[in-house]
């Protein structure tokens, strides 16, 4: 009986495919900050400061050794982040405070908040670090109380990692030699979580709920990224041969060489998603043929005042170098919602992911609209694009023919081929009468499926809606492709569903003809294309369409294609 | 030269229908508010208060004489009102304010706040009259400073009001005799203006835009609440025909007997949408022949716990009894977004629109939707209603088919007929899935909109999108009209829609059975539908849905249907 143990399946929302089997390990909650304190009696306070400088280093040659068995980006990170542990002048301000009278503790907490201050203030680069700021403030505290050191446990052999959600300071040192698979409570499928699993390529399920925390550490798990199961205490032989096998596909995904076409020979054109001149360049590393989807919200975002056009078409330039002979879609400014632009003053609104986003700010303030576009037609000229490397734009939240026409009309006048993401559900359903206007139409799917099921993408209690699985959403994409194909127009997809291997096929057979994905995505995709024919793409795609829900559309074309 | 003046169009929301031609009067802004201000000198607080005595007392004449002259529910009001500024307790803590040093002004603020603390303290009825206490503070301080009174302007001819938006506490006392005709500057077609006109049943137009300050007080206009359009100096002659022509459009509303049906005996149901026993009783006695939406939120939304079985049945009893013998459809709790429910704990979401509102409570709190249903179930019992009067029970926000299955099987057990309110884009669009599940839907064209053009149905800003004409919401209404003829399932429309009659001439194209809206819309909706054929209004239907945009699609249904 003890050799045997109770066999659970516990079940989340999908989000990075793969299969992991190992032990499960929580990550260690932050610590509560203290208030205040105590006052020191005068005498105690050398000694207090000896408590606080012991756990400061202990601290640090931890993260420094921890470094040294790191590599590349994490190692760096973790010695840049001793670094502020050893740092003088916040050593210094914790000895003041604790020469003031209060506990270290409280030290820490003090001197921490009046550092992020300064960072803050200094702003830029310095602005990013105060995370790290609070991740050695919680470390050193948790040392001194003699707690466990918070954040990612020390493990030394393979482990499938447990948390509540993830923060961007618990993941930056995520080695996915040893974290091989993530597993959260919370989180829905855009979430930072999700966000960052994809980045790394390590099967993550997220939205597990309560019941996760059944599971202690310790127990052995097998973690299914594309079912979106966990299993504890499988069966080890069950468990070794299906990771077995999923290493053999991901084999083949490596091996993998574009362009991208069914088994039968129907092209798919695979693109990639990307924020800047850098991530461009490690997409032009993978087999994308191109830019599906330039999201130039960063020029903006991070901008007290709008730049100038020659500073924006300098941005613009370096994406257009990293593919100087292939097509580029630009999208136009995308601010509102949870992306705010400080020089553009929107309103404080009721439901900001309804409100005066995209395309629509561009109604109260047009000179920004065409100024990008100055911004978009002169890096093109700059960077020598022409026929043979096309500069495509296109406007999110497109919703009428008459916002199309007006935006068409701005792009012609700059000799740039015009185009619209199609997320709002009024675009899909009036595509015969916005395409006309246009030279192609991007679906972005994360929105679309947003308002088609009028559920917050953010939201984790409805991350059972916001599932690009949904067959409402794919019937819109069915429509779009239908009248795409009908006047001519080129119809891509540029969300999350298009990241999706199994969906890539689906999307595939409804009539999309290009896919633009995250770079880690682009390679699974393409292989997956190359083992299914264009006729299993349609079975797949009408088997999708036509079932009652999200689930069972996964499902039956999961067992459609499962041989593939 | 003088003699002819410029005429100028402005353009604005369509929101109640009908013809007048006045001249133009603007509200009078509410007073800025002192924040506190220099003390008074002892010796010449006696006079300070003798000065607020004189301003309060001239403030209560002029409403006193005001309530003389008006009539019914108006007159009542008015003289309420006078009998606040009267009040003795009011006026002994305004003294005491000047005796401590305030000027007049800001103690008639101080000793307001005050009262209106105590009012929301009382809560009920008192918790109501809290409106009017800002409402004569506003007036006395107006007075005090010799400035204009704040509000309606007096005026004895026939007049079109103009504002940049009506306040609750502007328009308790409208005059809709003197007062022919609203125009704001601001507001959506769900504004509080909106509501106010339609319940006055007098012609609206908001979101004019800041054109509308460029009409000054004394400009002759017509107004037309169906085009949406303001003439200024328009020519007598042919204004007073339209005016002329809409009053015998208006005579023959008003000689409507029901059922409704069109000339050529396509029968349509209309019925009316309540929130209680008091609006069911008002429904009883128009045209209607039953409730197509009973809001059962009130119930729940002034509650501070959840009333028991029995008290909610009681309330819905009262509805039932308006209506003893014919259908009433009862919408389950739809709390969430812009409706709190105190006990019901909803989270503070970045988009509550999109957030768990509606059915999505009930996943949370299941036994909440149990109770409710068991007493609209006792309700009907206690009612005596069973085939001859049905109890049709629906749900809000059902996005998925799994949801209707779920819904419809909680009312089946409980003997109710189930039904489903059609607003999430992705339930029309899965009709076919959803419907089987089913007895009948109901189309919430505002939500519906909202969703379909990812735009906040209450930002003023978006009012050019959230328009129920949008062809892409019509597309959607076909589509499910299309399935519910396929499946045998009765679909009604209960949102803003249905109480246009042009656009319900399009409805009933469209294929949809029954029509659910306000009561005062009922008549006029009903009279339009006898005056066309049902092949009129399937072919408005097909222009409809054919235009470009929402303008389009009303300017081709209005030249087809002009006529009739």
């Amino acid at each position: 009986m003890a050799e045997t143990q109770q066999s659970n399946t516990y079940k989340g929302t999908a989000v990075v495919p793969g299969i992991a089997y190992a032990k499960a390990v929580w990550i260690t909650p932050r610590p509560e900050l203290p208030t205040s304190g105590p006052v020191t009696a005068e005498e105690s306070r050398p000694a207090e400061f000896e408590r606080f400088v012991a756990a400061a280093d202990t601290v640090a040659e931890r993260l420094e050794a921890r470094g040294k068995s790191a590599h590349g980006a994490a190692s760096e990170v973790l010695t840049a982040t001793a670094g502020l542990v050893r740092d003088r002048g916040w050593r210094k301000t914790v000895r003041k405070n604790i020469n003031s009278g209060h506990p270290a503790e409280y030290a820490v907490v003090a001197a921490t908040t009046k550092f992020i201050s300064m960072f803050e203030a200094a702003g830029g680069v310095m602005a990013e670090r105060t995370t790290d700021l609070r991740d050695i403030r919680d470390r050193v505290i948790a040392e001194l109380r003699g707690e466990a050191e918070p954040g990612l446990p020390a493990v030394d052999e393979p482990v499938v990692l447990f948390a509540d959600d993830l923060s961007p300071a618990d993941t930056a040192a995520l080695d996915t030699n040893l974290f091989i698979a993530l597993v959260t409570e919370l989180g829905g499928p855009t979430s930072h979580t999700a966000i960052i699993a994809r980045q790394l390529n390590v099967p993550c399920i997220v939205a597990v709920g309560a019941g996760a925390t059944e599971v202690t550490a310790g127990t052995p798990v097998m973690v299914d990224g594309s079912l979106g199961t966990i299993v504890t205490h499988p069966d080890e032989a069950e468990a070794t041969a299906a990771v077995a096998s999923w290493e053999e596909m991901a084999r083949r995904v490596a091996e993998w060489r574009g362009p991208a076409q069914t088994a039968d020979g129907h092209r798919v054109q695979l693109l990639a998603n990307v924020q800047d001149g850098k991530a461009a360049r490690t997409a032009a590393a993978t087999q994308a043929e191109g830019i599906g989807l330039f999201r130039t919200e960063l020029c903006f975002l991070t901008a007290t005042e709008e730049p100038t056009v020659e500073a924006q078409a300098d941005v613009y330039c370096k994406v257009f170098e990293a593919f100087p002979e292939s097509k580029v879609v630009v999208r136009s400014l995308d601010a509102g919602s949870d992306k705010p632009v400080a020089f553009a003053s929107l309103a404080d609104e009721m439901n900001p992911a309804l409100g005066v986003r995209g395309l629509r700010i561009a109604r109260g303030n047009e000179g920004l609209l065409h100024r990008q576009l100055d911004a978009i037609a002169l890096a093109a000229e700059k960077s020598g694009r022409g026929d043979h490397a096309p500069t495509w734009v296109m406007a999110p939240m497109v919703a009428t023919a008459r916002e199309a026409k007006w935006f068409s009309g701005l792009c012609k006048e700059r000799g740039l081929v015009a185009g619209a993401m199609i997320e709002v559900p009024a675009a899909a359903l009036m595509a015969d009468k916005i395409m006309p206007h246009l030279d192609f139409v991007s679906i972005g799917t994360n929105d679309l499926t947003q308002y088609t099921m009028a559920a917050d993408r953010l939201s984790p209690q409805l991350a059972y809606l916001t599932d690009p699985w949904q067959p409402a959403v794919l019937r819109l994409i069915e429509h779009t492709c239908q009248i795409g194909a009908k006047t001519n127009t080129a119809v891509g997809v540029c969300g999350e569903a298009a990241a999706d291997p199994l969906l890539a096929c689906v999307l595939t057979g409804l009539g999309v003809n290009s896919l633009s994905a995250a770079s880690t995505a682009i390679a699974g995709v393409g292989a997956k294309l190359s083992q299914v024919t264009f006729d299993d793409c349609r079975q797949a795609a009408l088997a999708a369409i036509d079932a009652a829900g999200a689930r069972a559309a996964k499902e039956a074309v999961r067992a459609l294609l499962a041989d593939a």
